[in-house]
């Protein structure tokens, strides 16, 4: 994540990785109060054994397209709603990447965090067959969550 | 993809399938007009041997959203500029996803096409080293593109 | 509606239908945590009776058209301003639907759940007349309190 | 319509009518050019016979929304896409009515005017059987259509 | 107004009013709940001594439109920012009127109702020297009162 | 106006005006290039003997509310589209006027233009009589033009 | 500053410029209160011998570019966050200036107004190397603020 | 500039540096394609002799930001209109830039462009009275421009 009051809004991501038993790393790194650490850690990232990279930020939210920009991994996007505009400009500048260097866009703020850890759960699951099954799991608890609370009285 | 006139904004993706030599298939499967053979398109998938499912859509833009609603698979959301408002009405669609059914959704049009080809090699590229060595190939060849023309009379 | 937290905006169609005395029966359907619910209530609705199906959902807010999709009933949209972007998200997601699924979209979050109660009641009176009659006295006592109160101390 | 120059957009309302054997009248209805004439057509419509009124109309767009203020019947409602704003002015004049006042807001431009039909169609069905079974069908050709076309050769 | 809710405001427009001593009144005008006290509000209102009205609503916002087409005086709108998107949706339903009936509108909001009262003054000022002369010492006041604060230790 | 680029969209003003005999100048004054020159021509209208001012102006569009701050004669403005944005800036450029300033906006572009024309013809109205028979003709006979055409073979 | 109200936006501005011990003086100037002291503060900015001019200001926001007319010093402009558009109007106002006179845009208030000072630093940088010793150090230690946090529990 | 597509925007101000006799280079440099050529460029520029740097980018437009993350020169800004959103999305990717790092940004396209170098001028002229006065004439051969041509027959 850019900053650490990012946080807030990441931690579902954070909380999912775990309840999914995803082995995982949370690191601030600032694409423009940082920018060699940024690349270093882009760099060295699939070398030191990470799949996936989640990566949120606000405003101008340049970190996951610049971190897509130095890694074969692919990188997830989750703008942060830290400024006057609501995340919608960290959405357009996450998401409107130019050919050649992808970002998997999620949601602003809390439910696209939760969705980047499970959509990096579907990534990994392609390879864990056991995460699969517990992707699996944590989804039809879900589903039945909505099934037992469908009848609301009106 | 929703629907034919999808396709000229949506080829940058298949011919990088192709140039990656990544299996794939394509087919129009409509959400609104075809429910039912989405829902079995969707659930179908990982028996048929899918990996990773793209989907395109304009306007209300629901394909990606259903479709990863039906499937464990990651489902990645190109939106479609076929509507008056140039794609900004299918972007919202498709990323806004609440939390629970992730889309890793890509820029509007062309560019977002071309990187969800991208974004999907990258993921199979976990598994595939061969294809990763392609990927890699082929995001160089853009950097060297750009640097062999970096000099511009002023 | 898509979830729990939409029937704080949503009370108001509730209580117009009651107001109105209309049968109707309140439920929770997720278009993507439980898309096959979704399906099996869309399709079966005419069957049971139902003659108007009103469908609130926020961001990607998938359900109107989804529902609309597996029915030749008349659809009402109802957009809820559950994330970041004020209902705006679901706004763009629930009325620019493709030519051949109509959805009858109103104002986002309470005064549209409001109206989409009122055009379900406009529908019904074209078959039940003492409908007609009951929603033209709840009409007039609007008109009639604004007029009470026109006066103000300037 | 509030103008000649929204019959290019309005036409597939028409087409769709006639296509359903529905009889309806086109007319040219300014609220704000004609305000006593569009009082009269609303208020007399019911008289008449009329059971549902489409109205279309662009940039501030009072049309629907006026239409609605003065007759019981559902009034369903059609951005037009004639000002410099493609049309997102005038879907936000008709689709963000005050409680007690309801319009059925369709998509932008010849999209919504052709669900603007079809929902008409929907709510018409409820009272005329035969026209359901002819809705049914047109529906039914739609998806077969899209079946028809689904394998693309990627 | 609109309704109550735009009171508040709409009152700095009253303030100033009173302040320039320009005589005036104060009505809830529903353009959806009472359309006819509206037609007859606005066409009366030259007859009545009336010289300029200011219409301030909200969402929808089809006052400030109608009442224009029903009177030759100049009409002022004031977006009201009373629904979820913040008086944005007012503000597009008042000023993209078209060809044919004007509404000279102002800010979104409290500044907006303020300077619909100045603008109005500045209207009559062209009648009446008097008001000019209040018109100036106000303006004036307002410039002075910046003057007199303009250094700020930094 | 700001420059010979806005004379196209602003015509319909100077057509209405020469329609209604009412005497105008048009004159290119901009608030960027020529500050000085703008500051002269607004404080010295009144002097001069113009009772009203249109100003129209693209992009940041400082021309109106500029206009209004150096003269107590009521000024309208018009957003030009005349950048990539539509106009869009435009309009919220001339329209957001804080507490004190106040400019009558018109819609963006031609529209706009000729409602200014409208809007000044009404303020003068109250002035001169005889303008006001002609104003009344002229929306008289627009009203006409869609009571002539109003019947459409549908 | 355009006003009192944006101090509270514009404060990180000043405690930067006094962090990096650039001399600088905080002035309200109204561009529409107070155009004749805009216009002679910005013509005389040169000749009491200013370098940079920072100016703020919400809503039309015109300060910034007005002031950029009457001088040829580099002029940062800020948008404040002051009325219910949340900046975005100012940000519009600010940044769409035509060809001709340059604003340099800063973000929507407070990170803007900090970056405002930090850009005025590295423009005086170029003339005072003392100066950028200060500002290479200031932005060092955010850099190592960030490198000091980067490690988070997950 | 982040490829050859921008040339065409950014040319005015490559002519406007030369009509001014700035020297200047003329670069490509894509944040996304070439990382590290970026952060090499941006950090030997200072060492090079560089004084300004304007960066133009369109779509997630990350060049700006990433470039004045990794100099003390002053960074200059220019939105691209070279995606379906018209540069609306480049605008905000470039000037929503968080606290730390400045970007001045420019208008979108063209008209942005051409200030971009002439903020580089005034920036420049603190130091180079000589350019100061090249820029005096520009600004006021523009400003003679509009004078000559200001009376235009209405």
């Amino acid at each position: 994540m850019g900053g650490r009051s990012d946080l807030e809004h990441l931690q579902p991501a954070i909380d999912i990785l775990a309840e999914l038993r995803i082995p995982h790393e949370v690191r601030i790194v600032s694409a423009h109060r940082t920018p060699d650490w940024m690349m270093e850690y882009a760099s060295t990232a699939e070398g030191r054994g990470l799949s996936v990279i989640i990566a949120a930020a606000g405003g101008a939210a340049h970190l996951p397209g610049m971190v897509s920009s130095k890694t074969l991994l692919p990188v997830l996007g989750v703008p942060m709603p830290t400024t006057v505009l609501s995340g919608f400009d960290a959405l357009l500048s996450i998401v409107q990447m130019p050919k050649g260097v992808p970002v998997g866009t999620q949601a602003i703020g809390k439910p696209g965090a939760a969705n980047a850890a499970l959509h990096a759960a579907a990534i990994l699951s392609l390879k864990y067959p056991e995460l699969r099954e517990r992707l699996g799991a944590w989804r039809k608890a879900r589903t039945d969550e909505v099934l037992a609370q469908r009848e609301v009285a009106g």
